[in-house]
């Protein structure tokens, strides 16, 4: 550390809210959920109830799977067991019925895949980490699944700019400790981080945790390398933080959740590890106050502010009562926390000290924990980042992910559990406050039409009433396709339908996805 | 401020390099150079001497005119002499004959443009403020010009959320002017602010002075408007920090130049206006301790570091001698701009004390001084501002924008010196060091075809082998465009090709312009 002898307030944030501080200088963790596929149950054929034809695309035939089978020997799998968590989403809520899958190791193979498809008109689902929330990493009928995951190396990392270059099948939390080793992090953090790919959260602009202080990766992407359903390959790969030559072709293929191409490689801009983290959990009463801490916490924190993350009572006892997570704090109506990560420890010391002492005297807070080492970061980014791990044992989960303005983000929960009563099983809210993303959540036993009749489109109607975002971080993938125009104009889904004509003029990269077909 | 009673280190800035102090609470500002066509020379028509013959558009018709004239009472503009400032760009290499400009004060009246234009296939460039430096802006033949200058109005503020939504002709220094009356600033910055327009910096995907800590206009853009050729409007213009509801269609006209429509709106999310705001200039004796102090200056500075400029001695001597600014510091082979932006004076002047420190001593900085004042810092900041009005009186001034690997950057300046000789004027090198973007700038007295051509393809080859951009901020407009190709593969520019086609089909918005046409 760059600042021996100047500890002046060491301590103090256990005076304050009874912390067990033990400095631990590399900082900046959150808890990886473990990746689990919740209930033994295996959902239904989507095919049998989705209420969709499938397009024409012919079946695979023996002549098809021998191709495959020449040009991936060994790694173009047809066992239907093998298949099956393939075919699955994470959330076991969406089922298809493919017949092979392919798992390319390099883009010169993903090439001869598409370009094979294409000619062929056969259908491609490609498939990252499977940890997508709107059922767009599995197919819908029979299409082809096309696996990142042996897409996984490094392919360079540029210490003086931040730069790394890797293959899209690269897990988040494993570049995240190959960049930690080096004194730099992702620019992105999630729960789903110990299985999700680096092209699956291009694929779908993931946000997750550190949007509020890193950006979006619209910003933070300096390049890609796309292969075209023609099979030809887009090489946009550059690792320059600036460069305005022609249009930005890279933007098109982050977040069109894989009905462009196939994301192959990635060149992202990663800062630099903070040397100093702290988190705090804090109860507040009301939602009002956690408004007003915001603007506290901004005010006192400035830039070291990392992420402020809301979650209410109910999603704090979902994971008490399914995970036996601990409450570190006694019951309030809701719970913040908050990150800080900087360069100097005392700094931020002195910072949330001062931002503490007045959220606790003037009574917006009620109660706080703080954490300064590693253990204790990660268990109370756990009670926040397993929420939806822990809600899937409810049974099961309708998931809304909205963009709202913050005044108004917690009126849709209050408003819906007031509406549904005690039909649905639990209603939950929680999200990114920072950004403005509500994750609104409702569990019942088992799948209900009564209760989906209830909540659609009233939840999409009150979002559009307030100009809110459907989809905020999730995309939209095969689950709220259909649900694009209440946050979008016909006019802008039009051009979004002839951009998805231009690249993809017969349709095979993950169909009946993200934009409703043009007829 | 929140801190009374710890500025422990007031004063100690004034010691190690004998600043001027006098805390001056609001900060966070650079100068406006003044907005100056340089010299009384007119540029010849660039359709004399372009060697592109003009496209089949038809002439603008009294009958056009009438129409015009209706639609825009006294905001059709015909006469010669009030043309000329529009028909030549600011560093009047390029000059333009169109007979018509019109001046729309609403996104309505751009429509009705736009649909008329589109039906009698006339030409349009659109305009901002005109400050672009690859003449994008300005007419390459009699192409109507469509000025936003009359579409000045801010629409909206978030005090919560800092997103701002205005109309597209606003002009940066006003936007900032407004919003720092709110606790807020704009998330760039530019030398042009004066006279630039947020659509123009959209339109060119302006990078500038604040890029290195809010990161570019992809992020920070949440939405616009834009009138497409046809007359039809796409509304895009959502303030949420959040949306991922399909292809985020604002990414294509953001950076296309004014290629594929008109951008009529805005909106933008602005950071809070800092606290605490110091500069410092530093003098330095190579370019590989300018390296070293970039590093040096990310360990210490952290998250408030808000720009790290450098210029060499030649832009120094050159904004000396024509605009008699005062150099504080003696001649040094380089100079290092610094700017930090914070929450907390104290803890940001002790990280800049720890920093200059520990820079002197180990003799990477030969000289220093530093400011915390609003006047000093402006004095600072226009040494490295004006350089690109200094340079224009010179003479003939060849421009280039290059994003290079920092390590590499300031060879290409030493190699186009010897390259170079006596036969240029002066050969200066100065730019955004902290994101990698270089400002090549070679002058003479007048346009000299033997110096272009012992720049050109050089200095263009030499990036594209480094792997840089031929652009890294400024766009390629009219003189770049056919120099794509040393940063682009010729499948990336079809792709452009084609996405061009499909929004204007008929070729009207700013032709000849960013693109290399499909034939």
């Amino acid at each position: 550390m760059a600042f021996p002898g100047l500890y002046r307030t060491a301590g103090k944030l256990s005076r304050i809210l009874g912390a067990n501080k033990s400095p631990w200088g590399a900082a900046f963790l959150s808890s990886s959920c473990p990746h689990m596929a919740v209930g033994p149950v295996e959902p239904p054929l989507t095919a049998d109830h989705c209420g969709l034809s499938r397009l024409p695309f012919p079946d695979v035939t023996s002549q098809d799977f021998d191709f495959f089978q020449r040009l991936l020997p060994g790694r173009a799998v047809t066992d239907e067991d093998d298949l099956k968590t393939y075919n699955i989403d994470w959330l076991r809520t969406v089922r298809g019925n493919s017949k092979l899958l392919l798992r390319p190791q390099n883009t010169e193979e993903v090439c001869k895949i598409l370009k094979y498809c294409n000619d062929r008109h056969l259908a491609v689902t490609p498939q990252g980490g499977n940890t997508g929330l709107v059922g767009g990493s599995v197919p819908v009928f029979d299409e082809i699944i096309l696996s990142t995951a042996l897409m996984d190396k490094v392919i360079s990392f540029d210490q003086v700019s931040g730069a790394l270059v890797c293959q899209s099948g690269c897990i988040l939390e494993s570049l995240n400790q190959y960049l930690e080793g080096q004194g730099y992090i992702m620019p992105l953090d999630l729960g789903a981080k110990g299985s999700c790919h680096i092209g699956g959260n291009l694929a779908t602009n993931a946000g997750g945790l550190r949007l509020l202080r890193y950006g979006s990766l619209r910003g933070t992407v300096l390049g890609l390398e796309a292969v075209l359903p023609d099979g030809s390959v887009l090489n946009c790969l550059n690792s320059l933080r600036k460069d305005n030559t022609g249009y930005d072709l890279k933007q098109l293929f982050i977040g069109s959740e894989g009905t462009l191409g196939v994301i192959t490689a990635v060149s992202i801009l990663c800062p630099r590890k903070p040397r100093s983290a702290n988190v705090a959990l804090l109860g507040c009463e009301s939602f009002s106050k956690v408004l007003q801490v915001f603007t506290l916490c901004r005010d006192h924190l400035g830039e070291i502010l990392s992420a402020y993350e809301f979650q209410d009572l109910e999603s704090m006892r979902v994971v008490q009562t399914h995970l036996k997570l601990t409450n570190p704090l006694q019951d309030s109506a809701f719970y913040i926390l908050i990150e800080t990560a900087g360069s100097c420890e005392h700094h931020d010391e002195e910072k949330l000290n001062a931002f503490l002492e007045k959220a606790l005297e003037s009574g917006l807070v009620t109660s706080g924990t703080v954490a300064t080492d590693r253990g204790k970061i990660k268990s109370l980014w756990a009670l926040r980042e397993c929420i939806t791990e822990a809600l899937a044992h409810d049974g099961y989960v309708y998931k809304y992910d909205l963009s709202i303005p913050v005044e108004k983000l917690y009126d849709l929960v209050e408003e819906t559990r007031a509406r549904l009563g005690t039909t649905a099983r639990r209603v939950v809210g929680y999200g990114h406050l920072g950004d403005g993303n509500l994750h609104l959540n409702i569990t019942s036993e088992t799948k209900s039409e009564s209760l989906l009749a209830a909540l659609e489109p009233f939840v999409y109607e009150w979002t559009a009433q307030h100009n809110g975002s459907i989809s905020a971080e999730h995309g939209l993938g095969f689950k709220k396709r259909d649900h694009i125009y209440y946050s979008k104009s016909r006019e802008a889904v039009q051009l979004m339908q002839k951009l998805k004509k231009m690249l993809d003029p017969k349709g095979i990269m993950n169909p009946y996805k993200t934009i409703p077909s043009a007829d």
